[in-house]
């Protein structure tokens, strides 16, 4: 559907990635580094994002709900309602471990984490 | 799920672009130039697909259901099971207009025209 704002939801997967991840004062705390497709569905897995150096963890990866992801046009940019405190809980580990074995530990805690309901 | 080869089926949206795209006979046809999100919901709305040097038809891109692309890891490319006489009469159109209106559209005559169930 549009938005209220008419921005379309359909997305290129191109202009995600690289895009700025913001918490919700408006601060830039990391950027979409990849999003994760299951390859035998249409579902959207979960989108990979780097809080690197807001974080200061180095190499790690947080696989985050693809609908927690709160795209603000004005700012160009994802928000994430999540506090400092709770981004630096939450699951993360290297992009391979993301998706081994399908991606469904990581997908499962994520979803678990962030208290998203499950849709697969 | 792990398909028999052992391959996995959650792949980074980064790995499927430029990934090359196969007839059923192995001959490179094109690439996966995009895939478009919807960014209300979990749904991958379909692939784009660019059969430029094939089709010789310039700018425009197909768009193809997620589900119909078939990844053959042997060969690390997507087999459609569509014959050249298919394509060229399927829909396409510049990326810009293949998500206007939130993709609708095109996603719409995409699925109708490959015959892939609606899951929308």
């Amino acid at each position: 559907m549009t938005t209220a704002s008419g921005h379309t939801s359909a997305i290129r997967a191109k202009k995600v990635m690289g895009t700025t991840v913001k918490d919700p004062a408006g601060t830039s705390i990391g950027h979409i580094e990849d999003v994760v497709l299951d390859k035998q569905s249409n579902e959207i897995m979960f989108a990979v994002v780097s809080f690197g150096g807001f974080l200061g963890i180095g190499e790690k990866f947080h696989p985050i709900p693809w609908t927690a992801l709160n795209y603000a046009p004005n700012e160009d940019a994802y928000v994430v309602n999540y506090t400092k405190e709770q981004l630096e809980a939450a699951p993360a580990d290297s992009i391979s471990e993301l998706i081994r074995d399908n991606g469904a530990a990581y997908r499962g805690k994520s979803y678990d984490y962030y208290g998203i309901d499950r849709t697969w």
